[in-house]
């Protein structure tokens, strides 16, 4: 054996964690709050934040960091409505990484946010488990895709500071069994905040709005 | 360096295209057709199972495989049809494995089946690039998600033999491109089939038990 010490290589998860705790700490130091959506494919996270653009930018400085694995095509969507918005291509990848985010996140005008939302990419497994720094997790799932996902996809529930039930307009022409999904979350997480929203027909867009602020110490 | 052989431990990958290979080579022994269906939480996968059963169960002998993070919820909701099921729990994996899938696969009374239904964890990214063992891949997805996702998630459409647009009953409600859908599959997968099903009002269910069945050699 030869004396020079031993390398340690990292595995790809501790260096995530290495990129997620610097922009906590950026984060912590400039008074941002960001938030990680996470949800299926097509669950209406962009739909739901190109209605939120309005209401929200009466209250918070923010900007939209957007997760995808090949297009730019739901940061164009943002920017037409005037957000401050960037496009992270994973590039085949399951999940954004902190070390991508933390690219991103450094390049906005910090000093001129209260608040940073990731869209992660469509997938309710892998951004589960993975630590971007954020100040939350918050869960999206739509009425369209059916009442027992918490208990079959449990770790994101559980690791979320709230739920967001989406195209509740859709209740009338879907089976959603509302109580069974709401009693499925009471038992993978307590008491964590589910809003209920349309971003068609506008029903709990107040209610959203208000749970994304609460995070918030800068309320203007 | 001492004179032992040299040991090789093959990375995940490597293992599991050699337990892909397994499953191939048996399925050919025993002409067996293994479908493997891949579309997000909540596209409709087990639903369109539960309506393929009757018609599908006239043309051949065949077994579903159920893949699940958690929960053995797919693989019950079957079983009450009297289909012949086993379920695959991944224990928070975000695909099924092909060493997985052999186990289950060596289980069944493979004399006296045509057919192998895979039904995959709820998941547009993971389990494209995941061969195990299949004749085909065939891609999921409900209207009820945007007709953007074959360009937003463009693997598994890539990798697709067959595509099945599901909940077609919802698109007077949804907002749904299906001509732009149509011509991104295209783009992406050439001629690759479509089929347009609903299995609430039943419509399209016929050419979907037709394109099952085409793939394989024996037709009762």
């Amino acid at each position: 054996m030869s004396k020079r010490e031993i390398k340690v290589y990292s595995d790809l998860s501790g260096a995530n964690a290495v990129w997620a705790d610097k922009i906590r700490k950026l984060r912590e130091e400039k008074g941002i709050v960001m938030l990680n959506l996470i949800g299926s494919p097509g669950c209406g996270k962009t739909t739901l934040l190109e209605k939120t653009v309005e209401s929200l930018t009466a209250k918070q400085r923010f900007a939209v960091l957007e997760g995808d694995i090949a297009t730019t095509r739901d940061a164009e969507r943002l920017h037409k409505l005037g957000v401050m918005v960037s496009q992270l291509v994973t590039k085949g990848a399951c999940h954004l990484s902190a070390k991508l985010v933390h690219k991103a996140f450094v390049d906005l005008p910090l000093d001129e946010l209260d608040m940073v939302i990731v869209e992660n990419v469509g997938n309710l497994v892998c951004p589960a488990g993975m630590d971007i720094g954020e100040t939350a997790k918050v869960a999206v799932l739509s009425v369209a895709e059916g009442e027992d996902k918490p208990a079959k996809y449990p770790r994101l529930f559980r690791e979320a500071k709230g739920v967001v039930i989406t195209k509740t307009d859709l209740l009338p022409y879907v089976s959603f069994n509302m109580e069974a999904c709401l009693d499925d979350i009471k038992q993978i997480n307590g008491t964590i905040p589910v809003i209920k929203v349309s971003a068609k027909d506008g029903s709990g867009m107040g209610e959203w709005v208000k749970f994304l602020t609460s995070f918030s110490k800068n309320q203007h």
